[in-house]
């Protein structure tokens, strides 16, 4: 693949220009590329235009079609993203330790930008330049390879950034676009080893297993969410029925909402026909077993692939449980170590939950809704890692950035 | 594979009993292991015989018989490593980071145990007692797959382990040790993703790729070094001689030994014939450009495979460069991001150098052979990470680690 190999080299070429630059031409760039975005709205309209009459054209549902779509107010929104991204803390630099050793040697730790990122993702326009506005914050070139709906979007988001970086007197190639709409290609993009330091999927959980099992670059896996709430019987009833509907249908397609339901037998009664009444009341399908059945009418059998299921959806699994270590262990066998949920008053059941639930945010009486680059305060998101190695949970700045070790001596020699 | 599955399922059963230890609990059991494996000298003595005895059958080389081969002396310094293991500071439970959002949640990163680790290694016996500390006091269950030649060892030393941890009412699969040797097992195991949260390869190159190709675990690229010294132009020649012959000769077969030197034609004339003739006396066969040969008679024609070649052995390559810069060029484009050294009194060549070159470790008038867990004071060592992801450079007991947040609210929805 002579067309990757030349784009792989390009990268590492802006990458090491890239590493040089200061935090302030790097937020000049930025900032420049936000207004080049708001001045080209046309140009983007009308690109975007174009995927969106061939996707109607090819029957593409309601929902995909207004996640392709752009208006002005996208386009300003995106634009002003990269403006917000100037203005974050630049994690590249930062001496994260400091020692000495008895030799005399000097040790520091200092965080580095990672080097060249990929991305794979689908649909949504605007992930090429919130990806690219990230990536080149932390320092790195990135290499991108948008959905094939989104293409003409994608080509001219990425020409009007590469147009403006030249005019900063930046490597263009510090954001180059994969235009191959071919599988074989996309595979050998996920083999560019050589040339790419990580592969970031972000997308649906076909794409993401698909990443996983074809790429030798070290992958970050994000998004799929199964997330769990559990109601103790120490529970307040006035936090439980607020919490779980707003993790459950403040936005239903969304990683970090609340697809299962966890309750203790002994509050059973007390709170799950006030439960089943809010939940119906939000049009949402509750599969239950036995004793959530006899408590909820309208809910239907669970199956044991439903407590797997991550719906997206209307619906929700619901399972009663007699005790804190049969919900860990039921949580711990079906999520996705993504996001889950203890309601309690009880100090002793919450630090249970907290230590014995595998899972990159594990909340106490909130809603798993607020994991998520932003809520945490990190003023970005490229996505929420649900693997263990390197980062887990929201990823901002600093999770696009690896570290080195710089050591000074004076001669010393290893005896 | 049945038996993997299984060899996966027991892993996970354990890894939550081990997240729950407190620190003097692994502490006890790292120490009742050592003790017993001191106590079971002579059966580790006996099944390591048999080993040693078929690989000499079987032609074994003597360097390689050498690593093979247990005496009471190497057993003893097994023991004792795991006391020390137990010595050290207990990485779980550390709160990273803490912070408030202004809804009035509180957030802390935790740092929690991997979950389940799996080492493939090759030769030395002694990693599966050293592997099976640092895993197992920073909260991890493992699973080894160890080298066919130290089979019988290996089991046995596992087998003491076990017993050890039974004793101490520690699941005995904290350690599981896969026993069989056919390939194809070995290649599910790197795909044993649903219950293995990382894989660390550790031998040869072949042995790497082959893990990096096959798995769809996230791994740790560990141990190619392909490292550089670059002598700057205004390098000080007594330092830079012994620093040059301890990196190269101290150990010849080790990830962090020299490979390749760079140096400034203008200090070439004065450095390189005092430098020929100290590697010559080592032994050191000498590849260079033109202008190196000029001035070391003794030196042959280097090609360019050369100036990529690990040789881990009495070779070394040699070139000619005219800029700072142009060592950094050369170095990124060669090296395997291992290590790589700089000998200059010039404080801004060194920070040029030290910003330029792509490597976990990066140094100033110093040997590459410090790269190494326990010369960097962290007490213990898992490997050399040459990749960006998660860890770069020695990996001591924080680097086994992962993290979590934990989130504490009083009701909070997201709007």
């Amino acid at each position: 693949m002579d067309y990757l190999n030349t784009l792989g080299q390009n990268a590492v070429k802006a990458k090491y220009e890239l590493q040089k630059l200061t935090t302030a031409e790097k937020n000049k760039a930025l900032c420049a590329v936000s207004s080049a975005l708001t001045a080209s709205g046309e140009r983007i309209l009308r690109a975007n235009q174009k995927d969106y009459e061939l996707a109607k054209q090819n029957g593409m549902a309601e929902a995909l079609l207004d996640r392709l779509r752009l208006t002005p107010e996208r386009i300003e929104a995106m634009a002003q993203g990269l403006g917000q991204v100037a203005k974050l803390e630049d994690p590249v630099g930062e001496v994260m330790e400091s020692f000495d050793r008895p030799n005399g040697l000097h040790i520091d730790k200092v965080r580095v930008p990672m080097g060249v990122i990929g991305m794979i993702y689908e649909a949504r326009p605007n992930v090429t330049a919130d990806a690219f506005g990230l990536c080149f914050k932390a320092g790195n070139a990135v290499i991108l390879k948008g959905g094939r709906d989104a293409f003409f979007s994608n080509m001219e988001i990425t020409e009007i950034i590469r147009e403006t970086l030249v005019r900063e007197h930046i490597p263009a190639d510090a954001l180059q676009l994969i235009t191959d709409n071919d599988r074989a290609v996309i595979t050998a993009f996920m083999q560019l080893k050589q040339y790419v330091d990580v592969l970031i999927p972000r997308g649906g959980a076909g794409l993401i297993r698909a990443v996983v099992e074809n790429s030798t670059i070290p992958v970050i896996e994000t998004g799929t969410g199964n997330c769990h709430i559990y109601i103790d019987e120490d529970a307040d009833i006035e936090k439980a029925i607020p919490i779980i509907i707003n993790a459950k249908t403040q936005r239903i397609g969304v990683c970090n909402a609340c697809e299962s339901l966890l309750v203790h037998e002994k509050i059973a009664e007390r709170i799950l026909p006030a439960l089943g009444k809010a939940l119906g009341e939000k049009n949402v399908e509750m599969r239950g077993d036995r004793k959530v059945r006899e408590l909820i009418p309208q809910a239907v059998e669970a199956t044991m692939e439903d407590y797997g299921t991550e719906y997206l959806d209307y619906i929700i699994s619901m399972k009663t449980v007699s005790s804190v270590e049969e919900a860990i262990g039921h949580i711990n066998q079906y999520n996705t170590k993504h996001s889950d949920a203890i309601i309690t008053e009880n100090e002793e059941h919450a630090a249970r939950f907290l230590q014995g639930v595998d899972s990159a945010c594990v909340y106490v009486n909130a809603s798993t809704r607020f994991t998520d680059g932003f809520e945490f305060g990190f003023g970005a998101e490229i996505g929420i890692s649900t693997q263990k190695l390197h980062a887990r949970g929201p990823m901002g700045l600093r999770e696009l950035t690896a570290y080195k070790y710089l050591i000074r001596g004076n001669g010393q020699i290893r005896a």
